[in-house]
């Protein structure tokens, strides 16, 4: 589908041979719905940290050259232990790995995971680390997607009508057509997310997710169809979940 | 939350002691997505169909005097059969049961039930075949909420960020502190859902949900806190995931 007409082929082959991605995971958050004194990234899930499961995925399609893990400050350690562990249990070619120091909301995490992106990085992936499932597949239509407008994020629709309320009383039912849940990774050119971060900023703009932030300069951002098993493990039912369906994947790889 | 003044309280009160609930469940569904033969309301979950689960959740607070199921012509003796099943396995009272025929579309259907509903019944809840988690609680949550406007769903924020996406582009980003997927039961005053079906019926209305109908006439909808497990059973990764957490909570109501 992103590949629908040869200018685009050509973009994307262009960018597969000459052009050098990264990813920024932010994984600063403090966990506070998940209830647990440890961050919800470093939790256990089917037997390993949630972040490691993140950098499998974000590793796996062999797309990505650097990854910067941003973590909170105290935790750099722990963060340090989680990536060399994973590194050392790993059998191919990884991207190198950074832990970086994160801010005090998601949007500083990010912005100083940019500050850090080498000279010749020209496309960015962010993944939020505590989205363990992310498939090859995914990951790399996003990231062919973004050859369409420099801008290509991952969502699915709605099984449930959704509705904007206001102080409990519903105000309106929105279109379901219309309607998508958005995940991540999201794929930015370098450029226009660098320069989205730059003005939200200075303008105090904060955004749920970074496309927003593009969406607010007037950048295109394409969307690809994302997976529903690409939940972002935030509460201890999520977490029992995802630990269900990791070690019943683990399964089926074995057998 | 509901019964935050002496009114609502009273108002609360009289509900529970003068009037009768009915409840309407629509489960002519074909289950296209679920790729299945079988409807998806009739299929297995942890040894029993999932209407049955559905039925012993609605029953489970013991507010309701009967329930109509709506099902496909075609589908009347396997549902007369599920529904049997179910009341030889029950052991305390339950409500009395009807199977009654629905039609093309999940409005044609919840008409039908509306048309059968007993004079003396005031309040109706209208809740999924297929959404077989939601909790007694729950229940009493919205059963209790009808009472502030006369209609009442339940709905929980969403943990993505939502946009509004046309043709592969998005257009907006919506403010998610507004923004609820609503789930099933809704329950309404009979004549104010009554009115509002009447009304989608001769305006070629439709809506994806129950209430949206109600906003439509211009009627206030109150909204309860739903529960994140209360998913409507869609796609046979709903299914499994279904599965597992039904077998799930059946042990631990053993142990």
């Amino acid at each position: 589908m992103p590949c629908s007409g040869s200018f685009f082929c050509f973009a994307q082959l262009m960018i597969s041979i000459m052009s050098k991605t990264c990813a920024i995971v932010p994984a600063a958050g403090s966990g506070t719905r998940m209830g647990s004194a440890k961050p919800k990234q470093f939790l256990d899930l089917a037997g390993k940290p949630i972040l490691a499961h993140t950098l499998s995925a974000l590793s796996s399609p062999g797309l990505i050259a650097k990854i910067f893990v941003v973590v909170a400050e105290e935790q750099i350690p722990a963060a340090r232990e989680i990536v060399s562990d994973w590194a050392d249990a790993q059998a191919s070619d990884i991207p190198e790995i950074s832990v970086v120091p994160g801010g005090a909301e998601r949007r500083d995490s990010v912005c100083n995971g940019l500050k850090k992106l080498p000279v010749d990085c020209d496309w960015v992936m962010i993944h939020d680390g505590v989205r363990p499932f992310a498939s090859p597949e995914l990951i790399r239509a996003v990231w062919e997607g973004a050859g369409q407008t420099g801008a290509c994020i991952p969502a699915i629709p709605s099984t449930d009508t959704v509705k904007r309320a206001i102080g409990g009383v519903v105000r309106e039912t929105l279109s379901r057509d219309e309607i998508l849940l958005v995940q991540t990774p999201q794929v930015f050119r370098k450029q226009i997310i660098v320069t989205a971060y730059e003005k939200a900023v200075e303008s105090g703009w904060t955004g749920t997710d970074d496309a927003s932030l593009v969406e607010r300069m007037g950048g295109d951002v394409f969307v690809v169809r994302g997976e529903r098993s690409n939940i972002k493990v935030t509460t201890p039912e999520d977490l029992e979940w995802a630990d269900w369906f990791m070690r019943k994947a683990q399964r089926e790889k074995v057998s």
